[in-house]
């Protein structure tokens, strides 16, 4: 199996795009933290209110989306047409799922954009609460679909 | 239950470090990203010769530690003393388990650097595979251990 | 009255931009510095002989205007096609205005990106003159002009 | 008039900080944004719910502080121990005011710092507002007190 | 001789590429580090295994290639569809050339991309081997060829 | 001959500076420009008005001195306290050679942040004057000394 992302001398490179045409793309990914039902319910709380820590971690999962390419080494530069998020809150497991869709017009497809989204959303989560809770796990961060480009329509199947 | 994150008014904030002592820190993360057997089998070749994915995976993984305070809006910048990384193959579940460990000396600690550092490690390696497996899956983000500061040791049970 | 930069669930967004056309647009914003006499007086002899800190600004407003997307958080990253700045000494006031011009070919507007470098080159002046002065006062930044997208052409009245 | 931010050539340079002794230091700025009635009652009513649009700009503030030594071309790079804002709303005037604190322990002050949080949330404010309201003015950006540092206290009077 | 980064008043601009087409473009540029027969000898022994200090170089050169308009102030932002990377070792000077192709679609083109990237690759292996010998020396850093633009094809003679 | 980069698995690593001492360091690095005579007569033309080519690369330099963490992948963060520069002109060679200069009180050294701003300044003049000149040439990009630190004072011999 040939790594796209390595050259014929096996050198990484960021993979040559310029033949492709552009198409009109979106991603979702999505991820989860879980934590303890005390950290869980402080949340909870505060999201009845003002849900700063929600809001923040949809802010940076924006953001970071936006600064993907900046971090990971062989991705390219994208102009995402639109980022948004979603939380999905999940009490018997005492977690958040953070959902991330990007969409743009582009001959590279953003699946990394929305999972780097995802990712720096939950580590924002962390963030807040690790004061109160150490123990949480970020975990199924995951592309959930993805639509455009040669390979076309993917949806995961749970 | 007070969140630090949140100033008397439920606004954001950068919790206030200036009374804390700089003392000598350390902190552990690691993080898992699981594959197809296929997936996984040609990492395992690729590394038989240079190592390419597993080897851009760490330096993906020291420079996204060190740009932890741009990506989480509430993080300290901090002033890193020493990043290291481990990876370990688990062939039974086709999966790479990464370890980012950080030393500094602060008045903050550095958990958020090292899950950061693992989480932008597991992402590029997701990023060269893609195109072999689009299903893989990034999960166990957690803090292993730490070290310094108020709270003192921690060690993650199991 | 709606906002664009939320969704339906009010949850901060990166406004939906995909089903705009690319038009070519322009924007110009412009700012004011007002510093004492003494300030004032230093900035104008030193111009006479090199301009250092006239065109420190100048230059720090052209690298601000590309850097507003990791800014604001929910601009658009945006490929600018000029950059320019201007700066006008206002004796009697002892004021400098400083305008940013931009044009682009996209489908959103860059008033932000005009607007930042304004903002970015006003506080480089504040920054090396604030040994003299630090009661400069930085005021009036607004958007002058604009041409292109969906609500055409405006300009400010006074 | 010496300026310190050229050398004795009148080159551009960063300020020798070496010699300077690390003090305590604490700095408040202040900026404005003045809008029209429409636009400052979309916000309050906003506000009201979840204040999703303060709640940005503060965030965007603190983060805008964070990166001013990457805007700000002669500032050293600085390591605060705190920043906090806060906003408060004039009804008469329809407009916003906007304070950005810093405190942090170093050799140069942080009264950039507190300036460019400030410039940054207000230009948050503007981005998020721009749809319904393209008059709006950025004004009265300013330091409103210091502390330590060789020059010690400074407030602003009026 | 007019020069094209200063406007009308000698201001810096980032100049008007509005007007231009978007073609095809592509350019490579390659520079040198010489050093000593131990330090050669320590890079080479160590590429003969894994090659990690070349790799990391080549890494560094590509994700500075995209960096390029953060760092010299009149660039223009521009995306890249592909950078690949190409390392000669010539063991009678004891030194090391690298080489940085890239190719876009863009109305300006990507020399400076080539060159930045080209740059920070070579200053990586500086810093890799720099316990070793201080004394190296990154040189012959150039242009080698470009293709597309309204200037054409050009190739370096020797 | 042992690589302090890698690990004791061969791993790149950002090298552990906890045990070390801050020190006052200084380093300065220099590097040239070699371009024809048309290119070097039109940049001291413009000098001798108002200079902006050569501040421009200042600027640009001083900026990139601040950037390197981030572009070199195993340099460690570091708090400079100065920066500076100087251009000398080589009428005879048609050649400007840039030296940057750095202090700061650290653990480790600051070779790798003189040596980046250098080059990130020669680039920036490269950029300017390419519509005149594109067969220009960067090179001796080195150390010229260094002070502070285990191995202490260092000053190239010529």
């Amino acid at each position: 199996m040939r790594l796209t992302h390595l050259d014929d001398k096996n050198r990484p490179q960021m993979v040559d795009a310029s033949r492709k045409t552009p198409t009109e793309r979106r991603a979702t990914a999505s991820g989860r933290i879980t934590m303890s039902r005390e950290a869980f319910d402080t949340i909870i709380n505060e999201r009845a209110q003002k849900g700063n820590v929600l809001q923040t971690a949809i802010i940076a999962a924006i953001c970071g989306a936006k600064k993907t390419s900046e971090l990971i080494p062989m991705c390219h530069t994208l102009i995402l047409d639109h980022i948004s998020c979603d939380i999905k809150e999940e009490e018997k497991s005492c977690s958040f799922r953070l959902f991330t869709n990007v969409k743009l017009s582009a001959n590279t497809g953003a699946e990394m954009e929305a999972l780097t989204g995802v990712s720096i959303g939950l580590l924002t989560i962390y963030d807040m609460i690790k004061a109160i809770d150490k123990t949480m796990v970020i975990s199924d961060i995951r592309l959930e679909s993805k639509e455009g480009g040669k390979s076309g329509y993917y949806e995961r199947k749970t």
